[in-house]
């Protein structure tokens, strides 16, 4: 089963969701108060797509990283990476959701946020999942990878796993500390190299 | 004609619609009650999403080994897979009229599930074309598929087609059921190899 | 410059294209008629979504084989592909515009048809333009093309840009008819091959 | 790390996001006046649609010049790379909501050609930080560029980010004046040669 194809499909569903991101930037427009002001309340929105931006963005690029070292790919891998494109085809739905209920205030803005940090929860735990299963046979990677590489990737996919996690119990106290802690580690993968 | 270009046009509609099936994750938002009873009362689209995404993502998997095996395409085909494509690109909208009238209740839940399971049998049946096509002439598979092989496939094959043809039924009986048929043929696919 | 990037971007802007048509499919849903009821009202929807699919699936399956005898690609053809894509991705616009006015039927389904059509002659004679750019130089070929066959296709294109011309017209007098001949052409270009 | 699949999947962005401007072509339909009229008073639409898409069609045109040029990438290009993604994705909204402003008429017309401008002028230097990047190091770069090639470039890009400041700055005294500079400096690049 060749590689390339499952790279080209996640591609294309990796470049739809970020695109489908933008749909939630239009305000309401003409007769619901000036533009600016509009522009002005609507700022959950384009921070929530800022953020949303990159968690998908960084996600492809180690996607990327993480596939160009397997050597094959077999059916297994093929539906923990259907999993994974699961959760982000819908952060696009999570990012509107957070961001809607964040602008109306309210209570409900918490269970918003945690429903967002879920989300990317399921990705990153989707994406720990495949490479838990190229470690489990040397032959799915062209090298196997050096045991102090794999404690390093090990630690910086967990930290992802566990700020998601967090930000989902955070979510409950502050729904934009939720968004704050996710905007961080965004920042962090953004600096941390993948191997 | 190559086939590299067939490919990469049918994974990116593939990928395109599997994504839009994440439009119909939305719920009303503020004003219509909590954001817990708008969630909880929306699982239809939540459980119909998860369902025609494997659909969706198991229909490429196969699409993929499929036309792995291709030696060479011809006119035929390439209208066969846009039949197919036609198919995969209705799921979307045959999606989210199911998950409305499930939600909905009334009659017409067994009217939107039957159409929902008739997309889904176009496409089979569009697969199966483009399977029996590549079975007519040696020429057109790098290897002439063994007997026992092609029988194993026919009986995948109509096991699919069969099933979706009962979910058709079932469904004016009770929606849910052709929709619980629908996601046991999706773990059947995930579990059977393509060869 | 590549010819294989302009593919992988067309490939793409074909692919989104074909898959928004389906947004048009769905029907109003629960509190607006019997479902049935609402399907059948809706068949012009249904109706141009085959032919414009088709319309676009063999576009595309006609740009791919005219881009495969392209032995170089420079800016003029560029943006003459570019022009192209501006229609084709305006055809889910004329697609659904039509459909609305020949379901709620008027005289305005006149000039909502005569649209369509306009779009599609916009795509036909941006095709020809690029047809004719490679002609025009036979450094742009991998082989000039012979005259019989250079005839053909010329006959062949010049057959869609003046049915569509002929549809155009044929939308003020009677709307179906238009999307009649759209149709045939389809069902023509499906069984004419592209040498 | 791989150029291809950066390459892949930028392409899949600049595709989804050329084919999003069309929802913004759509009019009311039946019941807001004759087809005519609502298409005539829909003139910003078309001509934000038409402008808007050569701005990502040439950008994507550069896109691909530029990165052919490319001997390497690194994870910086990458993040200079999706932040000029960031600003593609915006411009259907910017688009539409200058059109719909433009439409309505009053003075926040003004604000929202100046957003547009804006979002340009985001892409527009995201596009020069993306070719800086190649010139810190001759290694980036197949061939190092000649001097005059580079200030050549400079200029192109110089005249680029300088318009679209301009048309922030034009905004505020004429909406459709800054479209129209918008629309000029798309014909410029159309005909200035990207080496």
């Amino acid at each position: 089963m060749e590689k390339a194809r499952l790279e080209a499909f996640s591609d294309g569903v990796f470049a739809v969701a970020i695109t489908l991101l933008a749909l939630d930037l239009a305000v309401p427009g003409p007769g619901h108060g000036s533009l600016a002001h509009q522009l002005g309340t609507h700022w959950p929105s384009y921070a929530a797509y800022v953020v949303s931006f990159f968690v998908i963005g960084i996600t492809w690029v180690n996607h990327h990283a993480l596939f160009r070292s397997f050597a094959a790919i077999d059916r297994t891998v093929l539906f923990l990476n259907l999993t994974l494109l699961l959760f982000i085809v819908a952060i696009p739905f999570g990012t509107s959701t957070m961001a809607e209920y964040l602008r109306h205030g309210g209570s409900d803005a918490h269970l918003a946020a945690a429903l967002y940090a879920a989300i990317l929860e399921g990705a990153a735990i989707s994406f720990v999942a495949i490479f838990a299963w190229s470690l489990r046979d040397d032959a799915r990677r062209h090298a196997p990878l050096p045991p102090a590489e794999a404690r390093r990737a090990i630690v910086r996919f967990g930290i992802g796993t566990l700020v998601y996690f967090g930000a989902i119990v955070v979510a409950f106290i502050s729904a934009p500390a939720a968004l704050a802690a996710i905007a961080l580690i965004d920042v962090y993968y953004m600096f941390e190299q993948t191997g």
